[in-house]
């Protein structure tokens, strides 16, 4: 795996754990409503990942980026499909969005090289 | 068609049309690319929709919601559909996103009655 | 009742019957979360509806910020402090804060008419 | 003066009252700072009323883009000029800004009747 | 004191001492107000440092978030109180504030050990 | 060249060339409006350069800011011109804004040293 893949996972992993340890209910019961999120239900999970990746880009948070673009590419979705969500992010979010877009292209380069 | 849907889509008409007349370089073409935005590519206008939608959702901008409401309605989405992004919006945006989610709920239900 | 009090109450309460009635698993247990929130814990529920204020003040929603001053009126916050929350508010996000807090000035003034 | 001016304005005069008479010493100073940010220095008040503004369309707030539209059009602000601080706002925090647009266009035709 | 402690302290001296030394007027009386801001008043100052925390939480700014839990851990709050904090954040402002949760939790645990 | 922003200079041009070399026509075309909108009009290029920088501030975008930041320069701004632009950004956007003013004092500083 790519390094800036691992390093993200790692430190989100371990991260969570502190959090999930202190047994707050409410915080605790949001991780596992935003799981159930992004199952499958009317819409399949890769247009759910698809939603998630492009509310990520257009709030601006290169750690949800990265997540839903891990997601994204386990679920398939081709460079062309990726770039369209970018475009939407872009033009609904403005060019405020677009060094997000560096990143999130970086990391997408990241995760094709597996 | 319902009041709250030909009010929007009218006062929408007017000033975009104020607005265009004015003929900003920079603004026409804005608006010229959000429309090619949204065209089939490697994505479907549904899905593309949706990815608008979503992005609106979560900035909280009500006339965005109904517009791209409008466009999901015409794309054959149905309402099961609707609270699945609705859901991803409430979840990544949270509960600031209800209040619009009530408005956006209440369009939704106008679009229904044609 | 005050007559902006009432109407915000009656939107509230009708829109989230047409939202909790498509059972949407997520947006349903969000509800419920939601109020689990607020509940007496570590901390008071008064502390925590003025946390629930402030959050909304700086994000800027003004039907959250209704919401959380009629809770915040309930639990006996005095006018001194219900300013000395707005003051952080509009040190913390800047006067864009402001015509949202004039919103909830007229709100509070409403609230204390009973 | 045009209606939606007025009205603007006499809220704006009427709430600013409320709270300042409640003398909050945060509030109150911040009202003062607010004022003082705008006036001449290194920059003249029409570049500083353009970032005013700017500031305020990127933001999403429809009150403050009134307010600084006031003051544009006080400082002779020509309809060319204005349309491009309309563009670099539409650009910079995207489409998410053309409805706040379309009212901005609306109230700056409204100045212009005077 | 912990190196991610003692890293922020240190930068936001240094940079502090670089801006206020400009003497522009607005931005050293606005550093000034927000010192005043947190305060002892109607509220105490733990109540004050919580609302900070949850508005620059919500915000997602992971300074200003450092910032505020260096002063409610002076504060005395404890664990379980913070994490009702974190709570109410992440409710209000969704999942897209659980990376900030995570960077937050990790300097809290820092100031712990003093 | 000072060093950090050779680094953002560097990062920002290897990135855009992922981008662009992907052909989304939509991202291309905007990054092309983008260099268009900060052309000389009915405003100079200096005051299209002080607006794109005082809504990246507002927007708290690190990289939006250094980019202007350096355009700024390029157009001779005076270093008390600058502070003043600041303290719009921080006015308007309220003390969330002081981390980017940080940063963009330190940017500011490296761009002086040549």
């Amino acid at each position: 795996m790519s390094k800036i893949v691992e390093e993200f996972n790692e430190y989100r992993g371990k991260m969570n754990e502190v959090i999930l340890s202190k047994n707050n209910k409410v915080i605790n019961r949001l991780f596992n409503l935003d799981t159930n999120t992004y199952a499958a239900g009317a819409l399949p999970v890769k247009t759910k990942e698809m939603l998630g990746l492009v509310a990520s880009m257009v709030l601006r948070c290169d750690d949800c980026i990265k997540y839903h673009l891990g997601k994204c590419h386990d679920e398939g979705i081709t460079t062309d499909e990726m770039y369209e969500i970018f475009a939407v992010a872009n033009i609904v979010g403005g060019t405020i969005v677009i060094p997000h877009t560096r990143r999130a292209a970086e990391y997408w380069e990241a995760l094709q090289e597996g």
